[in-house]
């Protein structure tokens, strides 16, 4: 159970995680969260919206670029410094977004790894893309 | 149902929200992401670190900021463009947070809004900083 | 975080929220309260009563009047003294119903106030109605 | 899978269930709900609070009325008319609390029957109570 250490890292490594989203973890995530904003979780209101019908959290959408970062590039023993997410295009209930998740630096002397973080809806779209830095497993 | 639009908000404006974070978020969180990162669900693994518990995702902790965007400021009918994360500290299994959002910048002609997200524990240490563009209810 | 004091309310003054009811809410609430009559989540037996598919329980439906009583009008503080509720019409899975609830008296005197509490679906049908009786934060 | 029909019911007959009531239990009823008042998931603003602690929301109390008359008295293929609820005294994450139903009236030519219900904690003293009127399954 512990994940890559920096000299196991190298540039263009890549990893990915993919998911069919559910009405339900959207509705739990809403109740978890606190976030009942009717774009998640009222239709009659989703309808009235450009997106015309229930979106999924931005945040639940990104969520699954750390289930890469903690559980397999670099994985367990990884500690989260900072993450950057551009909201690109909405994700709906229903979609399979794929998260991956691309080393893009490595500095060795500090143990930290710069990777880029995107997320694909099943048409390819990019939906959220951003940069993760953390320090690897030691 | 309709949050402030642009004319109803002002630089420094802040609203925030509060929860104890308990064992079943956490688990759940861990079950709709996939994010099953032994520092959240496996107590003999989260002693041996240098955080000593089972630690509360990172993601998860900043989902509360979105719960602000979504229902309080600006609220409903906000659109996400991005958020920037920087996890300064761990939350634990039982913290209270607070997610507390301030409007830092309002660019009318493009409707969009800067917002300073912070996430404080119950020792008002901070946990997460970063910040929101959003564009606002129209 | 504190609601709105008995001298801050006035008759007709009301608040409302609306959810589309999902498969999820109805299962997980099935769960938390073991209330697993077949109406519920056993689709055959369902389909064999006179309201033809699963419904959601009454008291699910009714439990968004104290979303709304506790998070709106009055909001936080508010004590709960009493509620009556009368079932008109059944609510199924992927309905969209909203809470309404009213002021309808206020007892100065004894901080009390009495407030009319209306459920709808989505084509405007009361589905529940009643009375709630509430102690106003102090 | 059908409950007891009219003539099979008799005055003072009575049927319960209990739970131990957790904080899963709350967190997910107020997820579902969207009910987030603080005093249910905010631990630093409940021990403000006269309750001093975290308090179970008042409908998820009383829906294990519905649990009975659902699932044993009269059961299967009873139709809720109405409910009254008086909450008489908090109920705390942790605490085990019994739904007593008891047939008080049967109304045999318009298959209706009235219940009292009640919810009691561990210690035995009365949280909820009040009178449901159902139509007997047939």
């Amino acid at each position: 159970m512990k994940g890559l250490t920096i000299d196991m890292l190298s540039v263009n490594q890549s990893e990915t995680f993919r998911k069919t989203i559910s009405e339900s973890d959207v509705y739990l995530f809403a109740g978890i969260t606190g976030d009942t904003n009717p774009a998640h979780i009222d239709e009659i209101y989703a309808n009235s919206t450009k997106f015309g019908k229930r979106i999924v959290h931005g945040l639940l959408v990104s969520s699954f670029i750390s289930t890469v970062l903690g559980t397999k590039l670099p994985g367990p023993g990884t500690i989260y410094i900072s993450q950057s997410l551009n909201f690109k295009a909405p994700v709906y209930i229903g979609d399979t977004i794929e998260a991956k998740v691309t080393v893009k630096e490595i500095i060795k002397e500090k143990n930290r790894v710069i990777l880029l973080t995107e997320i694909y809806n099943q048409n390819n779209a990019l939906v959220v893309t951003g940069e993760a830095m953390v320090l690897a497993p030691k």
